[in-house]
């Protein structure tokens, strides 16, 4: 059996598919808790962290992300956060790469180790502090011999700059991802000029993260590829965007939107909008092309289902969706049989049934970003009276 | 350790919660193809369906029912379906059957079998032939040990009595459901006579599910009461509705949207819309409460939740869940911290982010139902040119 | 010259198209005070509502109703109302009778006198002193030899029957048109047997005006014709519903939305609304068919080229409307040339430009009427305080 | 009495208030087709005209603005239109001349002449004939002493100098306007340029009328500002946008939108968004603040009641309009007075009553502009087989 082909590689030969969302979906399966939004179902719920992996794998997933989503130290011990002190950092990032490292293996997966941005940074303790958090994930990763590295949900160009450089260090593939749209950064750095630094910092691939929309995150990518090509620079490119529309959202993303996170419902895609999605990242050039908050397997499955020549096969899932809308032609009432087909399907503009709601939210913008003191951490529960406070301040 | 309570016993004592919807969830996760909707994934990927299972356990169901949905042998051959073929009608019920009794052991859940309309009903041949598809299933059932049958997503009173009289004699506590709304049946029986002609078949609970949102199925449920309450009939209600939104839906419910099945995202309830759907169906006095399609682990823990205190306890699923959003406390984002409280979420009217889609839609209403030339069904393949005629048809 | 027609004899020979509000309309133009909505314009600016005559007969009325809407003296003295010390209700009823007249004449239109219901009647005077009101009304409209009385805009069948009975005493044909929708009366009396009691009071014309749009409106004419039907009463019908879309209105109709009167615009109909509202009115055997609030010139211009076969003559006002946008052959761009036709204009769905508003409103619903003391009415103004305690009442 | 102070100097000590839109107004009231667009009402039916100038006098208007928009020769003997050939150009100018010089003389108010962009230079026959076609109607202002020039409604900042140097030649104080949005002239020359090009042509005024909603448009009047400053042009500025919300139109404005002309109604602003357009207007320094296109006259008064304090008086018309719903303290109904306030107002997002319809609509966008073959201009009418041409490509 030939050796599995590393990140770089399959960049270069074609497009790899990145995986979905694993917060979101586990948050709605019971196993994550909104607010924290930390991972530390890989030790309690190792069976539904692994079946999730699998259905990403299943709809066509080239990478199997390891879990570790905030699973820096800072983070799993914020704000009365126990998973810190229960089950450590090293624990749970090394419970994660062994997760992904099982389920890569059940197919031709490649394996990442994933970092984010952190309290430590967001309270303004500086670089060293900041660049320790990350060491003490990377020095996992690299035991568990993970095939590369993301560092990706970063705000601020700034601390993305000293995740690189931490990640490079490893002598991995890296691949840098920011949660920005086409505003660029929270400190006021262009989009395009992001995708110039995190290149300059050495990443191999990169690009954007969450926070918005396929087409919002896109029109990001367009300005990051420009900047690129007018700096020379020859790197891949990635995109991962929310499931959710967000045209509304300001420059923070859907964080700010009124919904976020227990009333995004209305906004989540069809996988008819992935299908869009993944056409034109790949038109753009984009050749890592996955999904982060919301995307659900049926959402990836579509990505892999556009791009199938591109590719050359269709995910094992397929075996259970046949191509747009096919699988209608089995259904026992005419009228659906009847939308069994392209034309249907991609001109469909589906209604929400709530006519009492909008389309669109004036979202929260409080233009607080790090440095400001409102966004200093600290690892005590927040309290009733400093959670009025902030609603008094809302108003 | 005590035996465990039965069915009817936990309805005369307090509130039973069903589970969510296996069809939706799994054709999301790969497992199921929209069409067909047949459960032979309980033979092809047993893991996926035992962890669905799990998940609805932990979100606080109290029942396991075994995913036999469709699982009629000519249902399971129909329009070019092969799985009859491949894994026989015994060979699904039957493993769908373990896998629910597995789960329910890992807490005090109950586990149910379960049938549907079927195919030979639709296509007009007759009593006979009708309950021998039933009949085929409950042998499977029985020797499974269920503790109830559950006859449930029937269009025609008609059909479901057939059902319930071939449920009725395995002697097990039988609870039967339309998927109608307040408007009736397909033939026009109204819902208050469906519910009493599901009670004088021997039904010992009835009630609705699937085809229409929480509220829409509710307005149903009042008839169906009213209608038990002046026959003086005591039997206990059930109520398991989709989970999105349906103003707009004519007779036959959501399968009429132009939005069903690929493009029903924006009308997706949140977690917020359970509570309130919970809280009026226990105040109707319906006992048996829980979900069909689009119901999502996280639904199914709202219901729970809203009912904490009928049912003394938390599922536990809520360890990941604060109510009424009190794990946004511990947030990052000052302004996200100021969503946690329950005015916040319970107020909320979320936007679809699509400002280029209607809310409502109108549905297909072909008004062909069973009996109609055109709902006859067959074991072949649908062709290309058949869909074609559907499709002129349509318009 | 043949005497003119009077309005049995054109009801029988065919239809009879009223004419728009005058209210909403010279409000918009700055001649009536929202609030009061009484009708001084016609002693301090005859040549406004003159204008507003002219624009109607142009549009295709055949009545010339004078504007006499809230013209009672208790109305024109309520809650700091000037007009009945300034201008007496003589002198504003007998100016407003003079107008009419004056545009009537200009072409072969009818003229007429209207009494609506009065704060005397809400504040629970009782019969007497309520008819007092009406006669005084009813004694300039005989002077001034009126071609017919309307008796529209009451809420409650009680006060209708005593102002039938008033006017039937004149000798002079009687229109009665309640302003209800499918839900019938204040007090609860259903649409139909609304209709049947104004006809059996003696109205010769019975119908629904104002408070729904005229979708909804006709679905109380419906119900308003079985009753007729089952009762073998031979009437004929007039409707005169408002140009604003109400499908949320509850029983009270648009006086409920949070839109009313000053944020109503994006529920404006189109022309093409009324093409479908005409064709529907008339197939229902609806002979007397005009507007309420909101109908400009335009809208009744609609109705009469709909109605072009059935009258024989399309109104003047078409000389500057070619049907169904025949006008758009004659623009300058092509792209709006293309729209010039039926077929694009009839299936138009319009956007409201808006994508922060929703599409339905919560009415407000505070469930009091005619008897309760919230709504006995007073001489003085309104104070600041009694406002603020209605806000307070409101949250 | 002293006499009437002109337009430039009252710009210098305080804010003009414009009218609104005639077009559009005179089309509902049944004087004007839609299509052609060409003012022979001046002549037909002068008490029309003469009726709405007051209204807007009325209402606050500063400004009385001959209704002679599209009264070029070229324009009146368009496709068919017969104005020309029956009233001629002079005539038409004339009539329109003298009624608003009688509206203006009964208040304060100036008088001023227009000219439009015409079919002349869409048809690309050079600046020679295109200043021919203005000169003829310039002569007619002249020789009635209009107070002042107006040139709106271009689309190319080409046309719009050679109007600016035709009018220049009066010594009249030059209004320049052109139909653009933020994106600047079909030609894609920059807002910001043409504001600078209208000004060294001479203009005394500069700005944007008509094509796009108050708010649009006073984007496009930031970037005018901004350009203005940067060169040091010291002008004053003018504001007249539509009633219309356009959050969707593309470079074009309205005219690109599906609803264009007959649709529009969802689209109507509110007296409450020019509250709000008056006072974003006046803050940017814009002194010349009027409407166009749905602009009635109470979206004007909305305006001078804004402004009240800047211009020291209410207008006339106020006294039928209490400030911010005053008025509704004097409704018969409680939850109706419940609504008189300015929180109320200010805050309302009204509904469409229209649940089948989106908030926003996709614009034609053909793409096509002067100098292009489907835009040259002809004498004879448009023949149904180029109507359906023009279908099939917009298809």
């Amino acid at each position: 059996m030939a050796p599995k082909k590393g990140l770089m590689q399959r960049l270069d030969e074609g497009v790899v598919i990145g995986d979905g969302g694993f917060v979101f979906a586990l948050e709605k399966r019971g196993y994550v808790k909104a607010g924290p939004w930390t991972p530390e179902a890989v030790i309690e719920h190792p069976e539904a962290v692994r079946q999730l992996h699998r259905e990403f794998l299943r709809a066509g997933s080239d990478v199997m992300q390891a879990f570790t989503f905030y699973a820096s130290d800072d983070k799993l011990a914020n704000r009365g956060n126990e998973s810190s002190a229960k089950h450590t950092c090293r624990g749970i990032n090394d419970a994660a790469c062994r997760l992904a490292r099982e389920v890569a293996e059940e197919g031709d997966g490649l394996m990442a180790g994933g970092l984010s941005q952190t309290p430590t940074y967001l309270s303004g303790l500086g670089k060293e502090k900041t660049q320790k958090e990350f060491q003490n994930q990377i020095d996992v990763f690299v035991e568990n011999k993970v095939d590369f590295l993301i560092a990706e949900y970063f705000e601020h160009i700034e601390e993305m700059e000293w995740a690189v450089e931490a990640c490079v260090k490893s002598g991995l593939p890296v691949v840098a991802s920011m949660c920005i749209g086409p505003d660029g950064d929270m400190h006021g750095v262009t989009a395009g000029e992001c995708g110039v630094r995190m290149a300059k910092a050495g990443a191999h691939v990169v690009g954007i993260n969450c926070h918005f929309d396929p087409f919002v995150t896109l029109d990001g990518m367009r300005k990051i590829k420009t900047a690129l090509d007018a700096e020379g620079l020859k790197v891949h490119m990635i995109a991962q965007p929310l499931a959710f529309h967000t045209p509304d959202a300001g420059k923070q993303g859907f964080i700010d939107l009124p919904e976020f996170p227990f009333g995004l419902e209305p906004r989540i895609c069809t996988r008819w909008d992935m299908h869009r999605y993944a056409r034109e990242a790949y038109d753009i050039g984009i050749r890592f092309i996955g999904g982060c908050c919301g995307f659900e397997p049926y959402h990836i499955r579509a990505v892999a289902e556009e791009l199938e020549k591109e590719r050359g096969c269709l995910p094992k899932g397929s075996e259970k969706h046949e191509q747009w809308a096919g699988g209608l032609k089995m259904h026992t009432k005419p009228w659906v049989r009847a939308r069994a087909g392209r034309d249907y399907w991609e001109n469909i503009k589906p209604s929400s049934g709530r006519p009492y709601c909008a389309a669109m939210s004036k979202p929260d913008a409080w233009g607080v970003t790090a440095g400001h003191s409102d966004l200093k951490q600290k690892t005590m529960h927040t309290t009733d009276d400093e959670i009025k406070a902030l609603q008094q301040k809302k108003k």
